[in-house]
């Protein structure tokens, strides 16, 4: 068995961590001179370990093992979110280095941009040929507008070729990332072996009414779109759970109501609808169940509604081999304290997972913080995690 | 019967139309020079039909008449919404005006900030001895935030007493005003005599529930907010509807939902709801059944609820004698085009109505617009309120 260096491991971890150190946390948003700083660590790291370390056009970071053979792919990102945590991301990259040390055929990447700041998935989407030339040229900054071609000439990144990963060089993807929920906690457990990551589907419910005054307008005359809207999520509320599978989540979390003003009967109101699970059929099934609890609101009230698909992302299951391997691993070295689990939060392997097989290990959040500078994991979860997947990889790479 | 002259109770409105005039509507906030000048217009008229006028320290204009015996009182208020329409308040005013003009004996009173834009009601409670002097000292723009003494000092109404009405001087008081709804319109009617002014209840709603990822979160982890929330409303939907008067209204115009993000299990939603009836035993019979429905759902739901009442207007009705003779002259002026209805909205009568008798009449909207200068009444549905109550007016004075 591949022997890890569990100590190595935990002091990278902790050295990645003081740069753009925030709190507990980190702040190293995509392309900040923190980031860039960051990535140049990585390089250097992939070094000392025996990888040939390369940057791309877009900060994308590919550490090449040297030797024959087939090899694993192990990675995530090393951006965070603003003001965020320290494991986020930086985990799943410096775990490919720790099993680099330990002597395993692995590649280790750092995709840019996982987080963002500039676009959806743009490092992975890039190195996998899955991201247009044109939302490239396009994109800004999510929030201040930025173009994205400014920021990296910037960061010195500006004419720089892009890396493509050639998935014939790989028996697959593995990516070691905190879980962003409770649910390890809640269980005692301290591994999560992902089953896969959701499928999400995002939708735009639109209530349109008539604006009228609460005190005037009689009960009969009225639209009232806060009413619609309530009438649809009602329906939602009251069919969704005979129709979803056993882990489907659904969610409302925004309505914008106009004009939102107590004595006012609201004109319009749009919500934003979503639904997640690891099977397309269900989701397939709630899309089609969706547009006709909203048609039925539709025809028996006085306002008008529209559903529109906003978004999808497709469900990505793990590759049975990897997850099978993983499992293995996660009993061998934690008996009992592991479970199977999907991704409900999206990452680069859902990406990966178009072009190669892949596999995904969670470790336990502490009060399921996320994106927020106090994420933590307890450091021998931390390093159970590694023992987990470098045995696992061992066990892939010699089948 | 006394003869009114409409077509100089028109040529009145549309002068006052020209102060501040915006668009087909006006611009008169309260205080504002256009405001001020619009109360020295008036006070110019009272002179002019044999009133005695003053203006007190609230801006408050009101117009005595020099006879014997018991008055009416009719008025309204001048000021203005923002950019709002050239009817709303200052019909009933100048209403009062050619009812002084014709002879009979009434007072005509000009409310000051009805509109609220310091406050709630100030002239009208001021003069009928419910404005706690504390809240005058502490009354503030609804907007800027400015002082209402500062506004009464650029005014130069800073030191005026201020006046206090002698309810035993009254036999009554009467308001002309355009309807704030469709009602009429709708109906084909072309005048509306009002049953009384409905009381409002005004609460708000607070579901309190965790903050999470929409991904990571299972559906039994959960406290959405927004689903608490809307089951709140859902059961109202299905419930009042059982226990309201034939014409309650209920309306939640405004829901507030933290952080309101498409992917962020919403932590804390706060809904502003209120109905609103002439009875209040209804309005008590629904604050019970609020208070159940809300009960119910902080039961069954994982969020924590609360229900807390935010405001209250009593209910008011219509004087029986006032209304009568109202009616009587609608039937004798406008026979089969009139209807008795409920005012929705809140004017100075509901204030002057805990001190006196009262009685309203309202015009078409057309196209029920209000608050907005497009607002509008055919003209001779402006002249035939004037005739139907200067004909009550008559009456009421003769019992």
């Amino acid at each position: 068995m591949a022997e890890v260096d569990t100590a190595r491991f935990l002091a990278d971890l902790h050295a990645l961590r003081r740069i753009g150190a925030f709190r507990t946390g980190v702040h190293r948003p995509t392309y900040s001179p923190q980031d860039m700083e960051s990535r140049r660590w990585l390089m250097a790291r992939m070094e000392e370990v025996g990888l040939a370390p390369e940057m791309d056009g877009l900060g994308n970071v590919l550490g090449r093992h040297p030797g024959p053979g087939r090899k694993l792919l192990v990675g995530s990102h090393i951006e965070t979110q603003n003001e965020a945590g320290w494991l986020d991301g930086a985990l799943g990259v410096v775990a490919g280095l720790a099993l680099a040390r330990a002597g395993l055929a692995v590649d280790v990447a750092a995709f840019a941009d996982e987080e963002g700041h500039y676009g959806n998935m743009l490092g992975s989407r890039s190195m996998t040929g899955a991201l247009p030339a044109e939302e490239l040229a396009a994109a800004r900054h999510a929030v201040t507008g930025r173009p994205l071609a400014e920021a990296l000439a910037e960061a010195g990144l500006a004419g720089r070729p892009l890396l493509r990963l050639d998935p014939a060089r790989y028996r697959g993807f593995l990516e070691l990332h905190i879980e962003q929920g409770t649910q390890l906690e809640s269980a005692g457990m301290r591994s999560g072996v992902v089953t896969g990551i959701v499928g999400a589907r995002v939708f735009r419910i639109t209530a349109i009414g008539q604006q009228d005054h609460t005190g005037g307008t009689t009960m009969a005359e009225r639209k009232d779109a806060v009413v619609a809207a309530m009438r649809v999520l009602a329906l939602i509320d009251e069919r969704f759970p005979m129709h979803v599978g056993p882990r489907t989540v659904w969610t409302c979390g925004r309505i914008a109501i106009e004009p939102n003003q107590p004595h006012i009967i609201a004109g319009r109101a749009e919500m934003i609808f979503q639904f997640r699970d690891i099977d397309e059929a269900v989701l397939d099934r709630l899309s089609a169940l969706l547009a006709r609890i909203v048609q039925e609101v539709g025809r028996r009230d006085r306002c008008t509604l529209a559903l529109e698909e906003a978004s999808r992302s497709p469900a990505a299951p793990a590759d049975p081999a990897l997850h099978a391997a993983l499992r293995a691993a996660a009993e061998r070295h934690a008996p009992g304290a592991w479970m199977a689990m999907p991704s409900g939060a999206i990452h680069d392997a859902q990406v990966l997972a178009r072009v190669m097989p892949m596999a995904m290990l969670f470790t336990p959040s502490i009060g399921g913080i996320s994106h927020h500078w106090s994420e933590d994991t307890k450091e021998e979860d931390l390093a159970l995690a590694l023992r987990i997947l470098a045995d696992a990889a061992e066990q892939a790479l010699r089948e």
